[in-house]
């Protein structure tokens, strides 16, 4: 099947399903998966122990009757406790680095390597991207999925691709230019690195390159940097979401109207619960992500927790997919705040003070109580001190307003001078709770 | 189409043509790659030159009115020059580092990625690898046409692969005992560094692991290395000949009879010719191997000078291949000497001198002359210096005797201390050429 430049859709009849559709299909491949699931030593304990068969999954609801999966039931079943076919058709793993703890396992039958090409390959179509392209991966290979991943998705397409994998940064921009790479994968940070690099050799991102596309994910970044890097280097950036533990990427994935990923639910069931209560949140809400592969066969997952939070984004997109729309990631579950009962996080503080040209990037939210009455202080590095106090005054105002419109609660704002808050190993602390546990 | 683990060939009509039948496949598809060149620019200019016409060639013997191809016009031609499809086909591009001036370009298109991998999975299915094998690759991936190229060979085969790629001993090792790895990609030196930190960590590779094939190559090494390597893992260890111009690895694999490497030559035509006249030399003789690429679309290559020294290894071989075996790699035609009209070349002496326990592994090849009469001195480092001078005197002795049957001339032998001879940027100086030109 030949695409023409003009076609929007890699996979018309998958991408343009209605909601009705999408939940159909789900439910079919979900009691496929959970069939399939019967054959894994891991699932069939857990399925046992929640006395549960799969003859109860009857509706797509009832996968909540299925226990969550966490990172701690892969690593306890490390390596191959999880598989769901037999070895001998797996033809590819992928391991975590398990530079904390135990590392983890991802298999992938011929199928699922396939599939896995297929949705990256949607992705880069998505946002224009076709024959004709040269495609630059800037991405670690071997074990990290990035590179892979993107390799095998983008080829698909039929694009040319350039496996330049990572580091080198002068060798990166002559293959931009050698070449007249098109789009680039690079996380955000190695953009702007990218952008500084090209500038020091009098190289005009605009001028002497063809890059038109970028694709970034991996990296916590906000829509202010994207724009940032956008105009720095005349691109248009596009949003990727991937996980090892779902392939890697090609998970979500932002259309033309940058405003959400797009999540494949023919591949997945999304859902986000509350990291507390485990309740699933509306639409709309920030919660944790769950998901459910439905299109996997050497190692499904159920309800997998990814720790990663994030909301789902009301309202239809004009893209014409129906497939649900990811915000980007608001940091990881496990650095939750909950204030008054409110759920905060640290992502949403960085966020507003990212916007203030006056401000380093070092921050510190600290966490205290008196009398049962939770108090946020933020202290926040200035670029550069200075004693036009007045200034300083209306700036730490309007800081404290801004976050009080975030968060809503009004929290304690410092500007301190550059360095002087605290590092670990390091890396900077943002979160230092010191509450009194009221009994 | 199925195979059983008994059977021997992957592609059992190929691997089996008779010599007729190679050379008639040959001249079919060094037609149909001449004609497809005359859609490079590069080719048109230069059967231009050479007064040639893809008519001119009338048999397989007409091949050598078509002038060489070298690393040189690569270079002149780069980045896209020598394409002979249009650059909306080609999907992957691999590019050397250009550490040594201009770097140079492979380009592939979807049907050439197939067939290397393919070429790749022959090979590893000739040494018994299949479906249920455990393949770990410890190349680099990205530009390195070793990942890639061996990535998709395996996964071709059904093996599970391990995406190991280089670097981290400790980590590789961990891959090897968890995931019950069976067969392992690594160049010769990284071979023995695993078997050394394997020690260290008390690992016993045949007790503690599931280890029984390697994969060499990319680096020159000597027989007695070898069989070294494979009695410290308790493998059998299969020579890989590859070279990013004719892909990446693939071009040429050892059979289980592990004497001389099957160059494909439904992929290839092989060429040995003198690197001096540029006349090919009898089977069984050294010279530079030149190889013409007729089962490529994106960027076939004509009678392309690899720079390699080696042989054809004459006779049959008893596993039913009638593909003409490469001699392992004697080192690069720019290194060769010639010494009283004999061509000679370092590894000659280099392998030699390996079989001697108490020498080390640093030697300098000084030519000289005096009245036209050339002299080769050979000094080598001991691993130990001794004052036992008779000892030292039938070493040198028995040394001078062996390298005389090997290069026809008797020279004179040296032992030195170690660490006394000349380095330059750290690495050993092999060969120093005195000799005056005499007019
Ligand atoms: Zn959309
Ligand atoms: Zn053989």
């Amino acid at each position: 099947m030949i695409k023409t430049q003009m076609e929007m859709y890699l996979h018309e009849e998958l991408e343009t399903l209605t909601r009705t559709e999408i939940e159909a299909l789900q439910f079919e491949r979900l009691l496929r998966t959970v069939r399939r699931c019967m054959k894994s030593p891991f699932y069939q304990k857990r399925f046992a122990e929640a006395h549960l068969s799969p003859e109860d999954i009857r509706s797509l609801d009832d996968l909540r009757k299925i226990p969550f999966t966490t990172k701690q039931d892969l690593r306890d079943n490390y390596p191959f406790g999880l598989a769901a076919v037999p070895m001998s058709e797996v033809v590819r793993l992928h391991s975590s680095s398990g530079t904390t703890g135990t590392p983890t396992v991802i298999l992938h039958t011929q199928k699922d390597l396939d599939e896995w090409a297929n949705a990256v390959a949607r992705c880069l179509y998505m946002v224009g991207l076709r024959r004709g392209d040269v495609f630059q991966n800037s991405s670690g290979y071997g074990m990290f999925t990035g590179g892979l991943g993107f390799q095998y998705g983008a080829e698909r397409l039929g694009m040319l691709t350039v496996p330049a994998a990572a580091g080198n940064t002068k060798r990166q921009i002559k293959f931009i230019t050698d070449f007249g790479t098109t789009a680039l994968h690079a996380i955000p940070s190695y953009a702007s690195r990218i952008h500084e690099v090209m500038e020091e050799m009098g190289i005009d991102p605009v001028r002497d390159t063809k890059l038109r596309t970028l694709v970034i994910g991996a990296e916590p970044h906000s829509e202010e940097q994207r724009r940032k890097i956008e105009k720095m280097l005349g691109v248009k950036a596009y949003n990727s979401f991937g996980m090892s533990e779902m392939c890697g990427p090609g998970v979500a994935f932002e259309c033309t109207e940058q405003n959400g990923m797009h999540i494949w639910e023919d591949y997945y069931i999304v859902e986000i619960v509350d990291p507390q209560t485990l309740e699933p949140v509306p639409d709309g809400e920030v919660g944790e992500l769950v998901l459910t592969t439905i299109n996997r066969e050497a190692m499904p997952l159920l309800r997998y927790r990814t720790r990663d939070l994030t909301r789902i984004l009301p309202g239809d997109c004009p893209c014409g997919r129906h497939h649900k729309r990811l915000d980007r990631m608001k940091g990881r579950s496990d650095d939750m705040m909950i204030l008054k009962g409110v759920n905060i996080f640290p992502i949403q503080i960085e966020t507003v003070l990212m916007q203030f040209e006056e401000l380093g990037t070092d921050y510190l939210i600290t966490l205290t109580n008196e009398e049962a009455n939770d108090l946020m202080t933020v202290e926040v590095e200035l670029k550069e001190f200075s004693d036009d106090y007045p200034r300083l005054q209306a700036l730490t105002r309007e800081i404290t307003r801004q976050l009080k419109d975030e968060i809503l609660l009004t929290p304690v704002v410092r500007l301190v001078p550059k360095g002087t808050l605290p590092k670990q190993e390091g890396k900077a602390v943002r979160v230092r709770d010191l509450r009194r546990t009221l009994i």
